[in-house]
């Protein structure tokens, strides 16, 4: 098994959401999908306000052309937001609520297409509303649900485990004997560790 | 070609180093070692007078046990050195002073060892010396053309074109149609960008 935590305004979760399932297929590994918010780790640890890529425009200006060559060669498309990073708190309680029903994975990589390519405002209900009913969900349930106090604590402790763990970016993985590994590019190494330390896990 | 950028304090440039020579041999890309101070650029961009991993303790932990891994897969020693980051400006210049001879190379590798394997003092001239030795160069001349303008002037000026191509950390390579990589984790990205792109540079 391997923990996949990602955040909706992170640029490179985007094309880690849209990789993981086939290359954990082929390694032989669970994917865990574990929505949370990277906002406030990044207001802790580095008492930014903004989007590090905002934060430190240089930064800011090599993920976006770097993001670029990462996507064409894994065939994503890519279109770079009106507006970045945008409000992910309710696409992230949305996300929560799917965990159970499995519909998570689909709908998140609609909300990261929603962003990165159609270039819509996934703090919008209406739009999210469209990418739950497609996924198999109601909308109107799901959106009340994700308005709840379960869906809130439940985000708010994805968010405490993050921190406990470690985090500080995303995307980031996590595998069964703890093994942190940070950003899109070590996706595979991640995914090749949780398959060679698997049995750690049942030991 | 490849631009290979790079500061003796910048731990992924250590892995970097000791890779690149081999793997561009390997893609048929030559290699031009652009030793530079990061300190400054971290500072201008953001505020740092420290390493990034010492400013955000949760960042330098995941570093650390992320470079175990890296050297680890590569077959390359690690020793958490005693002092970090430790003072770069001296082995910098002397850097410079080797480009003209070509034992540039050579000499940053030895200096890389010295500070994240031995655990010794870089900043100390009576470190450096046996180094410059091993790479077949004259330790006094060598080191009084470090401390000369001439060295000094030139460092100022890699640094002076790091910024200027956008750097913000090391190890970053520029390829000869202007693109940039960061992290030793792009190195092959580079070199194939760099191989397959090589006929923009005589076109």
């Amino acid at each position: 098994m391997l923990e996949f935590w990602y955040e909706f305004a992170s640029t490179y979760s985007y094309p880690a959401a849209m990789r993981i399932e086939g290359l954990a297929e082929e390694a032989g590994v669970a994917v865990a999908w574990r929505p949370f918010l990277l906002g406030p780790l990044l207001y802790e640890h580095q008492g930014m306000k903004d989007s590090p890529f905002n934060v430190v425009p240089v930064k800011g200006e090599y993920m976006w052309r770097d993001m670029e060559r990462v996507c064409a060669a894994e065939g994503l498309p890519l279109n770079h937001p009106s507006q970045f990073p945008r409000n992910t708190l309710l696409a992230a309680r949305v996300a929560i609520v799917g965990l159970e029903d499995g519909w998570t994975p689909a709908f998140s990589r609609a909300v990261y297409q929603a962003n990165f390519v159609a270039d819509a405002d996934i703090s919008d209900p209406a739009v999210l509303e469209p990418l739950i009913a497609e996924v198999g969900a109601a909308p109107g349930a799901v959106l009340d649900a994700a308005a709840g106090e379960a869906a809130k604590a439940r985000l708010k402790e994805h968010t405490e485990m993050a921190r406990g763990r470690g985090l500080f970016g995303a995307p980031s993985f996590i595998t069964p004997d703890g093994e942190l590994f940070w950003g899109n590019d070590r996706l595979e190494t991640a995914l090749r560790w949780a398959r060679d330390h698997a049995s750690m896990e049942t030991a």
